[in-house]
């Protein structure tokens, strides 16, 4: 019979946020280190274990963890390697499953961060029951995980779900962090959010609110400030950004079929801004067949949970 | 146990040909009828059940029959019915399924062309072992069968897989039978390589053996003999052609990436015409943690069996 918690370990460029969870999905206890901190990727091994095993005291959890799950920036499912992640102090590629369940004698699996997402999101989010829906993380970068008849799709490789790359200007596109140009990444972001309004702000001449903010380091969040302040120009970005995420995501619909998408992350915060572009141009160009029946849903688990929430998921699956 | 035997049947707007097949893919026997010939759709039935019977009685296959598996355009795998193909002579929804259950006494199930096309390829072809391809067929239209984790992609309302209707040119793209622009199909189809040649020829100046063909009535097989002939027009049209293709393959890797593409249909008889320059086009196009991992292969079923042998795959899923 499975023990009664399972631990969830968000793995961050900066921060690792790791907490205990129950069957039913609460975070019993939670804590996090900092993961930039360490240059020698054991000692932040021993750090994190170190941190966990408190937790794990002081919750009265000790031999009560089924397993642990653990998303992280290109997290291989199969392979339980951390290979290419790009932000990551570390050298690739990282055998982080194999050494967790080494360190704490406990069964870890691994995935990348926006499959964790889509695997909480299917065990206690929005998406429970459905076994057919694609989850996109609109953060810093555009993540994405994929579940097919029940199931993650990883790939052959567990490397599938990369549709924040698939490209959505041929022509003339943007540079993208992944040295291609084009990529949805580019412009569905906050960072493509802000690389757009300094495109706006340079290529048009009306009067507007984000021209009191240097252009150099305006964000996403400066945008939307305005925008809620009834600002044209600003409201004008989010259409834009909002129309290619709905072109994209009719194009996505023509592969698995979804019930439902459903978004994650800072982007969503916009609310009607971004949600009202995106189902227009969902509408207007998804595939008559499919017209009227996929839904496109905002994550409700909350953000500093969900992570964490969709990583531990995977401590249910782990075999002993 | 299994019966020995299924029955495949490859329903097309013009022929519905079928066969019977044994437990390591041979067709040990087919024929065909006219499918436009009946008005009626009992009328179609009833034919095919006479010519059927007459076929499994002549092979001394009388109760050996296990299932029977039909591809059919927008056949749906989950609810049994064709619903909304534009090259059938019948009205929509048709309970194909359960009508061709009830009239031979033998489960049937049915699915689209291109799933069925994915079917026989996993079970016979190219993509034998393979748990994760994409087929693509290039015909008159371009259709897809995606396998995932060993799984048909169905998708939630069973429709998944229309990867010929994926937007290729979002700006001025060309008219496409979905009523759409700018689709996949309308570039990469048969008919979208006779327009290519129609509009190269009208745009462009230089001289070439398509000139000596009427422009209105140019077909896929015209430019391939002018390419083969040394046609320098020809030849870029289908690198224009190709290009296309392997970049929207490159996207499509970014979805579940793929072990393979397995491309099926008449434009593949071009052969290096079409193929090169659609794996330059892929390899300069695809996302950097997918290079060289991904095969672009060409089917090495039979045209005239592979249909037939797809369908009749479905017949050992029935259940009684």
């Amino acid at each position: 019979m499975a023990k009664p918690y399972v631990i969830g370990i968000d793995m961050g460029g900066t921060n690792t946020v790791f907490g205990i969870v129950d069957a039913r999905g609460n975070v019993i206890a939670s804590n996090s280190i900092k993961t930039a901190k360490h240059s020698d990727f054991n000692d932040y091994i021993d750090e994190l274990h170190t941190e966990l095993s408190r937790l794990i005291k002081e919750a009265g959890a000790e031999d009560k963890i089924n397993g642990i799950g653990i998303g992280a920036p290109n997290g291989n499912y199969y392979t339980g390697l951390i290979d290419q992640a790009p932000n990551l102090p570390w050298p690739s590629p990282i055998p982080l499953a194999e050494m967790v369940t080494k360190k704490f004698g406990i069964p870890c699996l691994i995935t990348n961060d926006a499959n964790a997402a889509a695997i909480g999101e299917m065990t206690y989010g929005v998406a429970r029951g459905m076994k057919d829906f694609i989850m996109i993380t609109l953060g810093t970068g555009v993540g994405s995980g994929i579940v097919v008849n029940g199931q993650m799709v990883y790939g052959h490789d567990g490397f599938a779900g990369e549709l924040g790359h698939v490209i959505v200007k041929r022509s003339n596109g943007r540079q993208c962090g992944c040295g291609r140009t084009g990529c949805l990444e580019a412009y569905c972001s906050a960072t493509g959010v802000a690389r757009t309004a300094r495109e706006f702000l340079e290529l048009r001449k009306e009067p507007s609110k984000l021209r009191d903010y240097d252009v150099e380091t305006i964000t996403s969040k400066d945008v939307y400030d305005c925008a809620i302040a009834g600002d044209q120009l600003a409201k004008e970005i989010f259409e834009y950004t909002g129309t290619i995420l709905g072109e994209a995501l009719a194009d996505f619909t023509a592969f698995s079929s979804p019930e439902a998408f459903v978004l994650f992350g800072g982007l969503t915060k916009s609310g009607d801004l971004i949600m009202n572009p995106v189902k227009e141009a969902f509408d207007r160009n998804v595939l008559g067949i499919y017209k009227g029946k996929v839904k496109i849903l905002i994550s409700e688990l909350k953000e500093s949970d969900a992570a964490v929430l969709g990583a531990s998921a995977l401590g249910w699956e782990v075999k002993e």
